[in-house]
């Protein structure tokens, strides 16, 4: 079984990118989908986008502390994303998954692309799998360089390649196993910017000849970091969706945010 | 029979577009693809994709004549994008179709995102479909206002709303038997931005009151004109992507480009 953690927040294409997504996951075999909504409670209109894949799912919320959310304004980076939602779904894991111990962890975000053939790769992890992201970093694909024996020589990456794993959140999945064995192991706001792979992997005692290369001994991109483009909108609907919460939407409005089933 | 026309051009996500799309029109029934790339010659990658899919596909290409062909760094609105591969598109309908008459044309965009219930909705059109989209011109969705038996009274549009259909390319589907009996239309350079729907439909003889409601009467929204972020590549990687054709790739970048198989 794949565990597809997936961390999610409302903004104007949240719900295009979540169908979309869930239109490529719900051909997966053996896949379960651990979606947590950066909001105070779930959302229904996201359940039944859950529900019609037909696959397994966790449907659970789990909302980022005030002091670390970013606002609709800010640069991408500013802050790391997701770290309290993936944190759920390992407490979800370690609680309803102590005694099964197996299947793959995998990080998947909700603008990522993914190709079917990266869920295939995955199946076979021992320990902790790595493979290419496309368009990431700067560059047109982050990849690991391998010895002719097939471990983890080194990176390319060219920002901060000093870090343990210059790797993204998407480049690698993880045994179940892992898991439940080092119970403290999560994400974190203590962690420099662009450390939480790496802090998350020294955790799990991973080390470099640890990484299973997978893809074709690194030489596919199966998986790529898109970003959907910030939606332009008109300037009173813009406020209207920074204060979501509050404001007024017209039915079909709603119906396109995911605020109404 | 749907015939989905999408227009393509190379960009460094493009490989990732194309993927993410092809895995969904994969699953949809009695779909037949007809793929433009915006090219001197079709990519085998390209190609690879369309099979995979296991979809009826058509896979020509046609490029832009130079004086109209955006640059990288140019806004995406500066000229019409498209219009040659949609002409493409038209003329081998014309010319493989005249006979069969049956089946509707739907042009859509290699990076929207499309929800499998779309495909359902556009099968019972008779003349011309239109439904809402979400995400453009501003607004969270473009959509028609009807009149209580169901007809189009008129259209939210911000943009232009003067244009005799203020619409997305994405928001209409027309049957095939329009096409055949109209020879002679087809997109255009020479309509001012924004009218190429318009053109396209006046041309076909439709009217506002020729359009079926789809969607539950246009209440919810099936496609969204999203956008995928622009690549931020570090300059020199840059440089050769915008002169992709004399550049040297490694071959991991290459393959992430679909420039090699
Ligand atoms: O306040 C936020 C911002 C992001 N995310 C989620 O965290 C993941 C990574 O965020 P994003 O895609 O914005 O980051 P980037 O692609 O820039 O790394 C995505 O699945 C988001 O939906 C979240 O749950 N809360
Ligand atoms: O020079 C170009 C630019 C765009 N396109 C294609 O035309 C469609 C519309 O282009 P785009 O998505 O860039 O336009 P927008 O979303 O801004 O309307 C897409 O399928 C593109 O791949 C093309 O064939 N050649
Ligand atoms: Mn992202
Ligand atoms: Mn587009």
């Amino acid at each position: 079984m794949i565990y597809f953690v997936t961390p999610t927040h409302f903004r104007p294409a949240q719900r295009a990118d979540l169908i979309r997504l869930s239109q490529t996951l719900a051909q997966v075999p053996n896949l379960h989908w651990i979606l947590i909504e950066d909001s105070d409670t779930t959302s229904p209109s996201i359940g039944e986008i859950l529900k019609r894949t037909r696959l397994q799912f966790t449907h659970i919320n789990a909302k980022t502390t005030s002091k670390k959310k970013m606002k609709y304004s800010d640069p991408s980076w500013k802050l790391p994303r997701g770290v309290e939602q993936r944190n759920a779904a390992l407490h979800w894991i370690r609680t309803q998954f102590s005694s099964l111990r197996r299947g793959v962890l995998y990080f998947g975000d909700d603008d990522n692309t993914y190709d079917w053939r990266l869920f295939s790769e995955m199946r076979t992890i021992k320990k902790a799998g790595i493979w290419p992201v496309g368009i990431v970093g700067g560059l047109l694909a982050e990849a690991p360089t391998l010895f002719d024996n097939g471990s983890v020589s080194h990176f390319n990456a060219l920002w901060k390649p000093e870090r343990p794993f210059p790797i993204d959140m998407a480049a690698f999945a993880v045994n179940i196993s892992l898991i439940i064995d080092h119970p403290g192991v999560e994400f974190s706001y203590s962690v420099p910017r662009g450390y939480q792979e790496s802090h998350f992997l020294q955790g799990l005692n991973l080390e470099k000849f640890d990484l299973e290369a997978k893809a074709d001994l690194c030489t596919k991109v199966y998986v790529w970091h898109t970003r959907t483009e910030k939606s332009v909108l008109e300037k009173p609907l813009e406020e209207k969706v920074i204060n979501f919460e509050e404001a007024d939407f017209a039915p079909l409005e709603a119906h396109a945010l995911g605020l109404e089933l």
